[in-house]
């Protein structure tokens, strides 16, 4: 896969989204085949011995190749590399390490808003440049370089990342609990609130929460194992409670940082009311909320609800100017809302609060993209201008 | 005290409003012995055999009288009184039993919106009630009835709710740390965010917060001796920070109940933002936050930093048309913000955010109103026209 015909030789792939949180499961892609999904995120990598130094493009802009994270993603790819070839497995494709490699990637969805873009980038890029570099086997060690919750994001389906207990972190890796195909009636949509990045102060950390301790210890492990039940059985109910509750409880903890960290925004406080009131009224758990470093909303639900959700969303956020592209994704079937159910929502209108809806599914982990038409570098190595 | 001539014989008191959590020295009303004190609950209670039934009126309405929190407390008062009669010390105040009360209770502040205002309503009824009946000793039980932390509310200067241990909650009484008059450079700004009663999902909590007993058990008890200690020595820097961690902490555990509870709104987290900033900005924690069961933040900070902190909440919140009636309370010399202070600042003005701000400092508790003047029931036991 070196290439001594200039960088012809390419690859791309698009992992889904891993949350920061319980499981990769909470943020998805579509399990279309096609690579039309609603969250991804396409990497293109490229070798040459005419390229003069490393380069990366994010989003169509170039970035510092020289940030630490990933240059820690390329070290060990490379070591990967040197590793295997020394001992003979790479003979099979005789790799010029000293190459210089140009990497263009693009998310189709929010980036820095709590949507786990950087997971899904670090996963798409680990899995990218093994293509490129003939590496094969785990590549955990080399997407949580760039950040640890990519691991996870290296499958597909419903992803478990496991604490581990090493100091050295080396048993703290991703297991897939379920393909992809497992809960097909499941649903999510990402109710985008903020086109903005995290909010400033989310950046700053200062003293640990007092709480996060006894989370991480006391009450996540328990909390694993149930939710991993609840997939493997499909007991949606008990599903989406624990999703919820343990939504709150991140935030909680985020709350007890010192200075406090707040990804929750009013809009975000209205939509969790929203969910409650649209549960009470239907006397069962129908949908359930999970937030991540963003005011961003995850919205899980079944098949069969997912219109009537839509529906009250639009009721209680009116569509701005975009009426017609408030939803984007998965095809969802106009419904009118029940007078028993606006009444039960009870909510003063908050047009715009929610910019546009994202309906997707649970989907597969990194997929090669053969179709050079893909590809987001050009035969000159350079991002292609239509992308 | 009993009255045979109608109801000429009034009691009056106010005491400071006691914090729903640590100490009562989180809220306060003024040391100032006139009675225009900036937060302070009026309470006229009078009885008479011409009264035909007890009558409750709130902030100039009538309400039932028949709520259970308020039966209590009268069940209470007339026990201790019916008692102490027994063991003949009441002999000194022929008092009738039989005779119905009415009630008249203005609070001059924000009332259901975290300002504690029915600790102190219930302290002040206990107060009052029992100059009515003669009842005198520890009135803990009486206010309690109506409300909890009300049993803080009985003592001026700083005050803490011991939580106890005996299952019936007697040893659970408040403790005096120090006088109003212990650390009279201490300054606390009230800004009002909101008119409103506090949010509607306030008001179920479902499913306990798992965090809560591990702040309760593991945390409170260490911050109570600490937060005493700051009290005690003065010591403004450590008292700032315990107290907006506790207050964060405090809100984390009812992010973590089920449904969750957000008493904070953007408002809240942009008042959080500007104090972390102006602290930045100092070097050294000059200004704290605390918030209780609403969106309106409690200010500590000291008399010399009070008008710069002001400043900075003007500039942060631009007065929507009361520019003139923005700040209440206590005089505080207008000055101007140093460049360097905005841009540290950063925030995108938020007009209006903030209604208006009350300045205020650490207040004494219940005191008798002699002047017929401040009476909230005429000659006839109605409420005064002019209140």
């Amino acid at each position: 896969w070196c290439s001594e015909r200039g960088p012809s030789d390419l690859l791309h792939a698009c992992p889904c989204p891993g949350g920061d949180r319980m499981l990769g499961g909470h943020s998805s892609s579509s399990t279309d085949p096609c690579f039309s999904s609603q969250l991804k995120t396409t990497t293109t990598a490229a070798i040459s011995k005419d390229f003069t130094e490393d380069r990366i493009w994010l989003n169509g802009r170039e970035e510092d190749v020289g940030q630490p994270r990933l240059q820690a993603c390329l070290r060990e790819i490379r070591r990967l590399a040197r590793k295997r070839r020394s001992t003979g497995d790479g003979d099979a494709l005789p790799l010029s390490l000293g190459y210089k490699v140009h990497v263009a990637s693009v998310n189709n969805f929010p980036t820095a808003a709590g949507l786990a873009s950087s997971a899904a980038g670090y996963a798409c890029l680990a899995y990218t440049l093994a293509r490129v570099y003939g590496v094969e086997g785990d590549l955990s060690e080399v997407a949580r370089r760039g950040s640890g919750s990519a691991c996870r994001s290296l499958y597909g389906g419903f992803v478990e990342w496991q604490m581990g207990e090493q100091a050295d972190g080396k048993d703290s890796i991703a297991r897939q609990i379920a393909p992809e195909w497992h809960w097909p009636q499941l649903r999510v949509l990402i109710l985008v609130v903020s086109r903005w990045a995290r909010s400033r102060n989310g950046r700053t950390v200062a003293v640990r929460s007092p709480t996060l301790q006894f989370r991480a210890e006391s009450i996540v492990p328990e909390r694993m194992k149930e939710m991993t039940r609840c997939i493997q059985e499909q007991d949606f109910q008990a599903f989406a409670q624990l999703t919820m509750k343990d939504s709150n409880q991140f935030h909680a903890t985020c709350l007890d940082t010192f200075p406090p960290i707040s990804y929750l925004n009013d809009t975000s406080r209205r939509i969790i009311q929203l969910v409650h009131r649209f549960n009470a009224h239907h006397g069962q758990t129908k949908v359930a909320y999970t937030f991540d470093a963003g005011p961003n909303a995850v919205i899980f639900t079944l098949e069969d609800t997912v219109a009537e959700f839509v529906a009250a969303v639009r009721h209680s956020f009116p569509p701005a100017a975009n009426g017609d592209k408030f939803l984007k994704g998965l095809q969802v079937a106009p419904v009118l809302l029940s007078d028993e159910l606006k009444t039960s929502l009870a909510t003063e209108p908050s047009p715009g609060g929610v910019q546009y809806i994202i309906a997707t599914q649970v989907g597969p982990g990194p997929q090669v993209l053969d179709d050079p038409h893909h590809h987001l570098l050009g035969p000159d190595g350079l991002p292609q201008r239509d992308l």
